[in-house]
């Protein structure tokens, strides 16, 4: 892949922050351009529109999620990453509580009217459930994707209502739940149970 | 309460079918005025503005959750009515998968900008919160409050993957799983154990 500009990435980066902060839909193009302080003429040499950057925005997203994903895997330790996955959620619980989910919050966003965004958006979403997906198989359980979408799920409730009260503390006492929850669900395979011990 | 005229009636169903498809800050005046038949020079007369029209909205919402919450209850059986509750969300399941929640896709949706529907929104579902944990409360657990965010968050959080996936028979099937929850839960209240049983 070509290396990024160093203006495409200020811009990327901009418009990942006004998304965050106030969604897409109020976010405008002679914002992002304003805030990552690169003339609006110029903007359009990167992305043609709003949609485009947001797509890589989205494309960004998901880099920073698989990498996640990728630190929280032990070789053999399915029920630890997961584990590890809501801590690190938990890490972030101050940013959490007062903006929601990056991620979480996009999907409730779009609609059919950005189909291409709104699929975009949801990949990442479907990706993070089928990580977790894959770490139940993992653990030989019989419905893994049941316990995939669980998982996502608890999570993503945890960080709306956390959102919502804006509070850190509650936050990560819940997510703290769910790694109890975690905890309690004894894997199939005997390698995890010894390394979950 | 006086009582709202047809025009005024129109105009609100109008505003929270709209909200409810495309989120409130697509939603224009104009197109409300459009969709509920009322000329634009007419609505000023009913409301000032967008965020007038939005806290008709939410009221309204908060009226109907509060009276599904009362259908629910039944007298000596907190159990039931968190059961109750679940089951209620999941006879929406079609619209739910198909467009998220109204009040969850809000609370995300409001940021500071908006702070007082922003606060109105976050007030129906802390109602929603504060009535779960009055059940528990009343099934006599002493984490009472704990119980009552994750009640409402695995909800939450089943609403926006079912609607991620798009896929209102495994909303359906998590929602079964949060009634199954419900019900490994020991109320500490013997009434209450045998109204379950």
């Amino acid at each position: 892949m070509p290396r990024k500009s160093d203006k495409q990435e200020r811009l990327i980066s901009a418009a990942d922050a006004l998304i965050r902060k106030q969604g897409f839909h109020r976010t405008t193009l002679a914002a992002i351009a304003e805030e990552s302080d690169v003339p609006l003429g110029n903007v359009y040499y990167y992305f043609k529109t709003k949609e485009d950057i947001c797509k890589a925005v989205i494309r960004e997203r998901k880099r920073e999620l698989s990498d996640m994903l990728d630190d929280c895997c032990m070789r053999n330790k399915p029920k630890r990453a997961l584990i590890n996955m809501v801590k690190a959620m938990s890490s972030h619980s101050e940013e959490l509580a007062e903006a929601g989910c990056p991620l979480g919050s996009l999907c409730q966003e779009l609609d059919e009217e950005f189909a291409e965004l709104m699929s975009s958006a949801d990949s990442c979403m479907k990706f993070l459930m089928g990580w977790s997906t894959e770490q139940f198989r993992l653990m030989g359980m019989k419905k893994a994707e049941d316990l995939g979408f669980e998982f996502v799920a608890r999570i993503q409730g945890v960080v709306l209502m956390g959102n919502v009260l804006n509070d850190a503390k509650k936050l990560r006492a819940q997510l703290n739940m769910v790694v109890d929850w975690v905890k309690t669900i004894e894997p199939a395979c005997e390698d995890d149970n010894r390394a979950a011990a």
